[in-house]
């Protein structure tokens, strides 16, 4: 039997690590969770983890899906940092600069949801469904579009959690929490959004509080936006947010009372339940992206000495 | 010196049609324009005016951007055709089937909006822009996104002058026009949307006219959802209304306004006079551009028969 080459992969989250070694969702060969805390710290613990697999040979490859705001323009002197950020101690942290000088590996580098993505496309949900989108709805909203098995990257990685959208005004006067723009759709329905609005945690609100169809009409709102611009073949919602199972049937719904039959096409009319799903690889879809992230730039290397 | 070889391009549009016999921009050999009126004479007229290139020997390809809504997914029964449309006459229209009925080359065909954006991609402003963004606000509005020298295409091609956007209700209590969608971004801010509401078309409307402000207001909010989910290196703005040129500097002042420094990146920031355009190619991005997209098809085939 052959060995499977192993990769290492880390999804870098605001709130958690996610450390793996692996050669995919069938094969996770060690796996380490910790809270986000110091860049020091964090990024600490995870070179820790991965340093034996390195030493031993067992990897050379780490794949990383970070936290934003990010510069991933590898022209830019700031490439691999996070930027300014209301988390605390990371503004201005170079985080793929520390990781390469400890571990002295190849890695690969891209935003969390941009790798999320990329793990359901290669193995997940949306495998096979070119192009195809993945939103996280959580602490922060964002998207990662994937064309061709690559992430989208135009002037700038896209930041589509800060869209604007019709802001129900009569029934939500609530003003918006985005320091940037106030009422945008990160603005309006983020986990914090809901817990600042309703003074309760989202995850506590019952599901017959009226705000979910508010909430509903703003993500599906969204998602009108996004289909009509980046025309995705599969939509696959992540996020804390998204964990209220419930709201899948409801944004469907309204997705299709939106666009009132404009995008005259079977996945929407008629598939809709398969057309916008949760991640197939639950909460793993950023590690193992991360992994298939590594994979990717493997395969570039061996391009480029051919 | 070589003879350069020629191609027929047809920019089929709702109002008129273009027709050329073109190399490229500096190597028009005729043109025709005519309005369009019914299938049968406006597709009539287009065929006469190839046939004679074609018998001669002269063109062997054309290119098509033709306004819609239409069907351009080639393996679908209804490819080429153009759907519902309010224009008399022209709903279920078979228009690359009776183009090439009659014609008997080979024919490239796209929407208006792509073509266009190809046109402009490859010998106008946006040359060299990788992604670039064509949108026409005009009689609709449409927008064709050019990503490595071809036009996205995903479960459909873009819809993207329908965007879900805000609606100032308080300045501005007209309800709408779209059919599907009232107050989309096609519905506040197209050509008839703006007859409608003042009762005079926008031609004639003064340039000191409070209303241009919501109008630049809407452009503006389309835009900025365009960035933040295309991330486009080049955005040209054609179409009936941008003939009124003021308008520009005040999209531009308003996309900067609402996106408020989230997107840091100079081109924004500091470019955005060159970065927010009008078409480099004046009223023949279109039909140009689907010389373009014959040039293209050419290719297409010659690749495959190496």
């Amino acid at each position: 039997m052959q060995m499977k080459k192993l990769y290492g992969g880390i999804e870098a989250g605001g709130t958690k690590f996610v450390c793996v070694i692996a050669s995919g969702p069938s094969h996770i060969v060690d796996e380490i969770r910790f809270k986000t805390t110091t860049p020091d710290e964090t990024l600490g613990r995870a070179i820790k983890f991965f340093q034996p697999f390195i030493s031993s040979g067992q990897i050379n490859t780490i794949g990383v899906g970070c936290f934003g705001p990010l510069d991933v323009t590898p022209e830019s002197p700031t490439y691999g940092f996070i930027a300014a950020t209301p988390k605390p101690g990371w503004s201005n942290t170079n985080v793929l600069g520390i990781l390469r000088g400890a571990l002295g590996i190849k890695i690969a580098f891209d935003t969390d949801v941009n790798v999320a993505g990329l793990g359901e496309y290669k193995w997940g949900v949306s495998q096979g469904y070119d192009p195809s989108l993945y939103l996280t709805i959580g602490t922060g909203i964002g998207g990662g579009y994937i064309k061709e098995g690559r992430p989208l990257v135009g002037l700038l990685s896209p930041e589509m959690g800060h869209l604007r959208i019709p802001h129900n005004r009569e029934l939500d006067p609530f003003v918006g929490n985005c320091p940037f723009h106030d009422d945008c759709f990160e603005g309006l329905a983020s986990g914090p959004s809901i817990e600042k609005r309703l003074g309760v945690p989202g995850a506590t609100v019952p599901e017959n509080d009226p705000f979910w169809n508010l909430e509903a009409d703003y993500i599906a709102s969204a998602l009108m936006n996004y289909i009509l611009t980046l025309s995705p073949k599969k939509i696959v919602l992540g996020g804390g947010v998204m964990q209220r199972g419930f709201l899948f049937s409801r944004v469907r719904w309204r997705v299709r009372e939106l666009l009132n039959g404009y995008v005259a096409n079977k996945s929407l009319l008629e598939n809709i339940d398969d057309y916008i799903v949760p991640p197939g690889l639950g909460n793993q879809s950023g590690s193992l992206g991360a992994i298939a992230l590594a994979m990717q730039l493997e395969e570039r290397v061996k391009d480029s000495r051919v």
